[in-house]
């Protein structure tokens, strides 16, 4: 990991240690200034080299954060929040130094209401923290973006995963947040009702934020039944389109697929080569359906009839955990399969999303420009949203090839925002995208910039993210 | 109706005949300043008495919407978005005059992408329109207010409506929109993606704005397959409380209603003696469900189950279209079978929503409060969201009526909020509930304000509601 010295991009040098030393006369040691806290503090999922903060600050409570945001505000001093650090886009680097807030020790689960389907919890809990706590409620939290993130990381890059489309994004199942603002003091943006029509979104807002318009210390969270029974199965097809075909079918009959992942050829061949699979390297579709067993009975039976019309191989399917583990290994094992395709490289993942008629048109754009470039980058996609990863391996120290991948990210953008989609699904803009938001949104990013400025005139929030 | 005479709270009296004389000029009879016209496309559904525009444009094209906001924001003159007029909070009201923009022939279908089931309209669509429109493609606009609102106008207010428990509300459909800002040009909040974590959810920033931070001119929305089959049926239930607990065990086990609907025993009563029925004078549940044939029958027969443990009446169910508009027959007419309690009354109707533990406490605390008023207000709830309706039948030529029935609104959403509800569910802020949104939003309303002057600082857009 290349740590980049961020010191002469300091707005004040001074006031940082001016801000340490006033928390660390009344925290003590919540506060912590060694090089190995801060280098774990700042990203080290990608590419973009490592910008520590100065210091970082375990929170135990709200009031321990609007301490650190009035004393971070008083100086004009950066605030970073920090979840899990498993964001992939540079959300958590201190590109001009600054406080970072860790949220790993306001872990609590505050409130549930089971016959309101619905929790409050502070935002340092993971996701897989709140599900065990959850167990015996019969409730669950259904977003699932793979790393075992914090509920408060999620909430602010808008996560969602291989479940989304079912259950919905983050925007989708935040009730409402609190969150510290740029004042020092607490906001909240919403009540517990399912519905509001009072006043401005507060909650979407801070929802992909990103940290930069104030400090989330509680999140409201819509929860699901535990599904009865999880039916999963596998199809391959030819090609992508009919793979993609099929997925399309799928939502436009309106069957409530949990899952349905695609994998690409590449994709396929390194599950095979990895976990001693067989599948033919193609296209491959993965689904899932929950409900009662009747339901998920009739749901595979529905997306069998749907493989077949659309040339895919017969829909093997089971509601036997173990026998659905099985066929599922290759989905599990995708990211490290990857990585075993080339085990001395490094690997970062980039994201897009375009309506599901492009999807296929997408990939194959995609493969194509991987092969003209020499590139070796594996899809997996959740289809049903139309939204798909590359997992991009490459040699970190081969000269110009960090400039040949940002300029390959920087394309597959714009194809997939040339074909009415985002640049990113369900990444964030963080560091790394800011350079393709503006091209996917024009002169709307003058108005967020607008609203930043509002909230944030002095720029304290995680600096350097999104614009 | 009364009209209010608005001319002395004008900012600056000259400048909105300027602007006319500006818009007259190029836009020739697009531009309408008749007392009738203005009468018309001021507030008309409540107590609150109508305050006419200076001037109505009916606005053809985006095109038309930007040289209007243009020639207002040079002038500071207000400018109030209208759509249908149906609005229940005084939205198009026009407290410092200004021109009212009438989007009634912005009404087309700009697109449909039947395979990414979405489509984009232009805002002065009805949603009666847009579903005739799109009857062809086995596709629908789910979104249910009641009155034939336009897209617009039902993104601006974040309506919903009866079938929101399965479809969501205009925040979950609403994919994009394009709006003109303060200005003059026009921004796209979003792309087609299905999600995206590509900066501020701009677009759920503007569903629920109530034209407060640009004037919309194009939304682009999620639409949903027209279900196979619809089955619809009625239970009774002895108490508030047991109908409640049907509903809550309806939405815990994950049963995908459609739609869950709570008629409070005078609201039956009203509708019996209209509609000719003879249902049990007690509190009253109707249902529908969508999906396959098999799906139906399955999702009635487990609310059967649930009815009948709670104390219902045997569920009365059916997938026949005739035999459930008869069944559905008192929910269709519950409207104007409340008004009929008393035809020489004014009525107008008011919303709060709770989580739905707290529905029947709600309700019946409700109820007490309008027995020792002695006021006449029955009640229809959209029960899966704790979301419920009165119809408050006043004498406006009673001297007190109407302060009367603000305090009881008032106490209704103080209610509401004190069991973690919202002050309105679906009706939105406009210019009735704006005492009552910083009971329930507290310091939050200062961050709305933030936004607003950022985004709109000379108060051109809609002035007067929400704040």
């Amino acid at each position: 990991m290349a740590i980049e010295d961020v010191t002469t991009r300091l707005r004040n040098p001074e006031a940082a240690q001016t801000v340490i030393a006033i928390l660390q006369q009344r925290f003590a040691d919540k506060v912590q200034t060694g090089e190995a806290f801060r280098a774990q503090h700042a990203h080290t999922t990608t590419y973009l080299p490592a910008q520590l903060p100065d210091a970082v600050f375990f929170a135990e409570s709200a009031e321990d954060v609007k301490a650190v945001v009035k004393a971070c505000a008083a100086h004009k001093v950066p605030v970073i929040p920090f979840g899990t650090g498993s964001s992939l886009e540079g959300q958590v680097n201190a590109p001009e130094g600054g406080i970072s807030i860790d949220f790993s020790r306001m872990n609590r689960v505050l409130a549930v209401n089971a016959e309101d389907l619905d929790c409050t919890v502070e935002p340092g809990i993971t996701r897989e923290e709140l599900n065990a706590y959850l167990r015996d409620t019969g409730l669950f939290f259904p977003i699932d973006p793979g790393a075992n993130a914090s509920i408060g990381g999620m909430a602010s890059t808008r996560a969602s995963g291989t479940n989304a489309v079912r259950y919905g994004t983050m925007k989708d199942v935040v009730l409402a947040v609190t969150a510290v603002t740029a004042d020092g003091e607490e906001i909240t943006t919403a009540s517990r009702a399912r519905k509001s029509s009072a006043g401005y979104d507060l909650t979407r807002l801070f929802v992909g934020a990103e940290g930069t318009l104030g400090v989330i210390t509680s999140v409201t969270l819509k929860l699901a039944g535990i599904p009865e029974k999880i039916a999963g199965g596998v199809s391959s097809f030819a090609t992508l389109e009919d793979a993609c075909n099929a997925v399309i079918m799928t939502i436009q009959m309106g069957i409530p697929v949990a899952r349905i992942e695609l994998l690409d050829a590449l994709q396929v061949k390194a599950c095979n080569a990895y976990s001693g699979l067989d599948f033919p390297e193609t296209p491959l579709l993965l689904l899932e359906f929950h409900g009662s067993e009747q339901a998920v009975a009739m749901q595979s039976e529905q997306f069998a009839e749907i493989a077949a019309e659309c040339g895919g191989s017969e829909f093997v399917w089971t509601a036997n955990a173990e026998e659905r583990n099985r066929l599922w290994k290759a989905r599990h094992n995708a990211y490290w399969a990857g990585r075993a395709l080339k085990p001395d490289y490094e690997g970062f993942s980039t994201d897009v999303c375009v309506p599901i008629s492009r999807l296929a048109d997408c990939v194959r754009e995609t493969q194509a420009d991987i092969a003209a470039e020499g590139i070796l980058a594996p899809v997996v996609g959740h289809a049903g949203d139309g939204n798909f990863h590359l997992l991009v391996l490459f040699d970190k120290d081969k000269p110009g090839e960090i400039e040949k991948i940002e300029a390959f990210t920087v394309r597959l953008a714009e194809r997939a925002i040339a074909m009415g989609g985002t640049s990113t699904g369900e990444h964030g803009v963080g560091q790394g995208k800011k350079r393709v938001v503006g091209k996917e949104l024009g002169s709307a990013v003058a108005m967020m910039r607008a609203i930043k400025q509002a909230l944030d005139p002095d720029n304290i929030f995680n600096p350097g993210k999104i614009f």
